[in-house]
């Protein structure tokens, strides 16, 4: 039997040879390519890759799943050269490059969900430190009032939501054709607040909304607090200003007790100390900033073994990091999933507008939602 | 310049020595695992491997990256092989070959979270018609229950969740080392709720939970209703029944409605006609029926380019079909990302038992959460 140095010099061996033949077989892609362009051949013709397929999953023998992943690896960077040869994709990529670079924020007008002191108030804020805020009541109020223009932006928590998950916003976006120009992760920190005449001691009644009741459950029971829901915390600050009881206290933001003049009588609830709430900011036109940093996508993949996978090959090729993925089933569709995909990069470097590009032209149904800056 | 058949030909020619030397090499792979049983010698080499990458991304030339992202399928390809001929992951393969097939459903006890005609309770009664329902405050007291083993097992939801999100839930599950047993989609549907001697032409205020209120906003905006917060939509057909006004309905389950004696005034409330939430039942023990047919997996992966990629690759080449996947930054590493994953199958295959055994020695933060039946 060999030992482990004579095995590895004849694998170094085949490696030699195997990445001669690669370069050989990337070049004829590339002659592929060209030809397909000169000849206005679309680029994809399944019935030939899967033929390929078929083929070396037959001559790999005890091998030959392995051989058919393999290749298709091979038939995705073939056709990824083979787009970016042919130039696809151009109506996706003339609308990123005609994109205005910012948003003017002096005297913006900028919608969120909830009453003053919500935490998507808070986030308006953050964002849009010279914008005038406008609460609305509902995450749909919020796209209503981008889209009859009667505010900028809007401002919409994506995850961790109290109204909602990220679906409901994600759903409205796609609906409405509207991009995400902007993100920032808000802090979620909660304080006991109560009447100005309140000592802690007082206190025996909480109001909050449901999340925030349960985000501060081990607090609750620790003090053997009795715990009333509202329909968000910052209507709880408000309430308990309004009925003048000592015994009463909100859960709430520190904003919310600082909006409605409660006493703060204890600091930082929550058990999970790291709790953040992702806020995007929303927009009819297409924003994109010199520094974005992030780039959000959306798309609809089959359910057959590898759809996922040979999409994340089209990344990984150009070393491009994702930094969330989601599937969720598609309703209307069954074996059909919906993806939320955000990964790190900017339009204006090359590889990642080609991508872009190319992915819209062969993914049925693709949207890119922005590229933007993280705050 | 060639036609498109003539490059055709020449990739056949290239295609065909290509899989001979590939072959080779999973020979040579299979050659080296063989060796590294035999001497004891872990299967990973990432120094080896990092050694390949470098080398063949050089050789690549302008196909540099290509040639890369080739090679690590490859060496995952080929650890593959090595983890099945050492036999690696030994002491979960124990595990779940001693899994009991089936809990006892006769006489079971089981724990949800919310009052009586809760979605949770519905769900607990569907999946274990035969059981005792026990209800919960919390989703940690539904897991305290089950750990003090005054019920045998728990039911509790991981999407669309009333009181928290998927988060939740899992992260109970990772730090109880529970494992899931089972899983129900659970058709959301909410009917208006009134006293027997009301009618819908009587109803001005609905209460119930604030999600449900989001979910049937177009229904209220249509009646002009005014929408009250509950902590639950339970709770809020057990107060519309206590407080006896005429004019108040509850937006809630028809089994809700019908545990606390409404009359139902009007049907299929919400926006979204197609909306469930998936329920899982927990357990302390693992049980895995002979028809189970979804499995869920929780692991760490580096904020590293294709660390995803390489992970999928595994699944793709053994066929298997991912039908969940979700990301989550870790709180407590930074670039670091917890994710989610639910594939189709069964541990009773051996290429499934193969795969979850090599990745539990493979990743450091690995857990299977358990092989279940969806209902």
């Amino acid at each position: 039997m060999k030992n482990l140095s004579e095995i590895r010099v004849e694998i170094d061996k085949i490696d030699n040879e195997l990445i001669e033949l690669f370069k050989k077989r990337m070049d004829c892609a590339k002659e592929v390519g060209i030809y397909k362009k000169e000849n206005n051949i679309p680029v994809l013709n399944e019935g030939r890759e899967n033929e390929i397929l078929d083929s070396v999953a037959e001559k790999g023998g005890v091998y030959g799943s392995h051989a058919r992943l393999l290749y298709s690896n091979i038939m995705e960077l073939s056709r990824a050269l083979q787009h970016t040869i042919v130039g696809s994709g151009k109506k996706l990529r003339e609308d990123i490059l005609k994109a205005s670079s910012n948003i003017e924020t002096d005297n913006i007008k900028v919608a969120y969900q909830g009453i003053k002191g919500a935490n998507g108030h808070e986030a308006a804020l953050r964002l849009f430190p010279n914008g005038a805020t406008v609460s609305c009541k509902t995450f749909g109020d919020v796209f209503e009032a981008v889209d009859k223009g009667e505010v900028s932006c809007g401002v919409l928590p994506v995850e961790n939501s109290n109204a909602g998950s990220v679906s409901t916003v994600y759903d409205l976006i796609l609906k409405h054709r509207f991009y995400i120009i902007g993100a920032l992760d808000l802090p979620i920190d909660y304080c006991l607040g109560g009447l100005k005449q309140s000592e802690f001691s007082d206190i025996e009644k909480v109001w909050s909304h449901p999340q925030a009741i349960s985000q501060c459950s081990d607090y609750i029971a620790k003090h053997n607090f009795d715990s009333v829901p509202c329909s968000n915390t910052a209507i709880a600050a408000r309430d308990v200003i309004n009925e003048k009881r000592l015994n009463v206290a909100a859960i709430c933001s520190y904003m919310a007790a600082k909006e409605y003049g409660l006493k703060i009588l204890d600091d930082h609830l929550q058990d999970n100390k790291e709790n953040t709430t992702r806020f995007i900011v929303i927009s009819k036109k297409l924003y994109i900033s010199e520094n974005a940093n992030k780039i959000s996508l959306c798309f609809s993949l089959p359910h057959v073994t590898g759809s996922l996978y040979s999409l994340l090959c089209r990344f990984n090729s150009l070393g491009l990091n994702l930094t969330k993925i989601e599937s969720r089933p598609r309703k209307d569709k069954e074996f059909e999933y919906l993806f939320y995909l955000d990964f790190s990069g900017n339009v204006h470097s090359d590889n990642v507008i080609d991508l872009i590009s190319q992915l819209s032209e062969e993914m049925p149904e693709f949207s890119f939602l922005g590229n933007y800056c993280e705050l």
